[in-house]
């Protein structure tokens, strides 16, 4: 898979780039990320990942974080450079410290990775299949860090069952899946766990509220059961990289597929939203 | 501060050392590590150390695991080359795969990342300070992995409140520290956490519970509270590289210091163990 990286204004195929061992993601996952997809040299929902990550490396208290301009620019210039026709776009804002110790006090700059890899974006009418595994993580997934081994680990397991993803569940409580947001329908009404910092404040998840206003689909943002998961008229699985999938099989058990109309509609909204920006006239 | 790296087969100094974008430490944190202090080319407590790394290892299903064999001659081997009277030793095993997919199937081999720096362990007298901190913390504690971020969170504020070590507590009862077990005496006996997916089975704590038992002072792996610990007779710190120390302030309120009898006992009898390995001759 072609794939470019850039590292600290270094640029070069991704095989070609390595990182010298201040940099704290290596030891402590001391960092966070954002990604996007994009086309033609444009980067959909750009505004929106930018501040995101602007918003989390505030929030670690990264040192050296670069102004909302600053980002764009280098990120546009990548992509640009990378030339590939549709990409997936990563980028990761880690601290930067000689020596290896917990406290970051002095560690005042950062390092900058960016990473434009081939990509297909394609609107795919075959529901998913889902694992369910017991939510172990940290009370911080409010925050995109490069803290992701129980993501990681049911990612695995969900491809091991042949499945393309793992519903995370504290007790009986659905929050989020391993690299997406969850949300049922039911009734004719979009649940979705409320935001917190046991889920991600998904992209694609707030524009799937906005499709929800603009299709008159009521919506509550309200945690759900396992049972309520199961018994799900419909289950939608958002994510930056894939946009919306409906899920038809949970632990092998067939599940939703009972209101595809809304569930239909719902996504072609988000696709729609994604062709719009392909299809847009460039600067 | 004189460090030197090995990686993969690669040894020089730690400033020169890189690694290359398929190591999934970077994205991830997807790996573990342990952690070891030695003297005069020689690893102290090196096959509790190796024995831990390797069990976790496992846990989380690396590929390419060194045998125990294989592991202790590279220590062995890195150490000796670093060539540093007194060390920290740190060594860290991760995913290798190309490409950024949190799935790692398919990911069968590991990466081996060794550091060795100067460092000088030596009892002090001095009691710590300590502050408190809400442990949001994975349920994975028991494991060493790379995903260390509230740790390095914790351990930075506790820096700024000039404290050596923040106590994590989940609600009310006290797990442990960013990079320390906690234990405290009361009334004769010692209480710690017992083992769980929320503490790290410390090597130190493990031979602190020895000390107890050869020094007749009975102790209980039970949980306290933030409560029982501000009104605890001591409070003992344990870790790899400090070994153990007391604490005599917690967000600034004293704490503490109304058993120096077992107290001194205990660290007396853990910085024995490390002297006699210090004294004792080599191979």
């Amino acid at each position: 898979m072609l794939s470019y990286s850039y590292y600290n204004g270094e640029f070069d195929l991704t095989e070609s780039i390595k990182i010298p061992l201040n940099d704290r993601c290596i030891y402590f996952g001391d960092g966070i990320y954002d990604a996007a997809i994009g086309c033609n040299g444009r980067i959909f929902l750009l505004d929106e990942h930018v501040q995101r990550f602007l918003s989390n490396a505030k929030k670690i208290k990264l040192g050296s974080i670069p102004t909302y301009g600053e980002l764009t620019k280098i990120l546009n210039d990548v992509v640009r450079q990378a030339d590939i026709p549709e990409f997936f776009l990563y980028f990761q804002l880690s601290r930067n410290a000689s020596g290896r110790t917990h406290s970051a006090v002095g560690a005042n700059s950062s390092n900058l990775l960016i990473t434009v890899s081939e990509t297909t974006v394609r609107e795919n009418g075959s529901p998913i299949s889902l694992i369910t595994e017991e939510d172990k993580r940290y009370f911080m997934c409010d925050i995109k860090t490069l803290n992701l081994l129980p993501a990681v680990i049911a990612s695995t397991r969900a491809e091991l069952s042949d499945c393309e993803e793992a519903v995370f569940h504290r007790g009986v409580t659905v929050t989020e899946c391993a690299h997406s947001n969850i949300s049922i329908l039911k009734s004719g009404i979009l649940f979705t766990h409320p935001q917190s910092n046991t889920i991600l404040p998904g992209i694609t998840r707030r524009h799937m509220l906005i499709a929800c206003e603009r299709l008159g689909i009521p919506y509550r943002e309200q945690a759900f059961t396992l049972d309520e998961l199961f018994s799900a008229d419909e289950i939608i699985v958002t994510s930056t990289s894939k946009l919306c999938r409906t899920a038809n099989k949970i632990n092998g058990i067939p599940v939703g597929e009972k209101d595809a109309i809304n569930s239909s509609k719902i996504s072609a909204f988000l696709y729609k939203e994604y062709h719009d920006f392909q299809n847009s006239p460039t600067d």
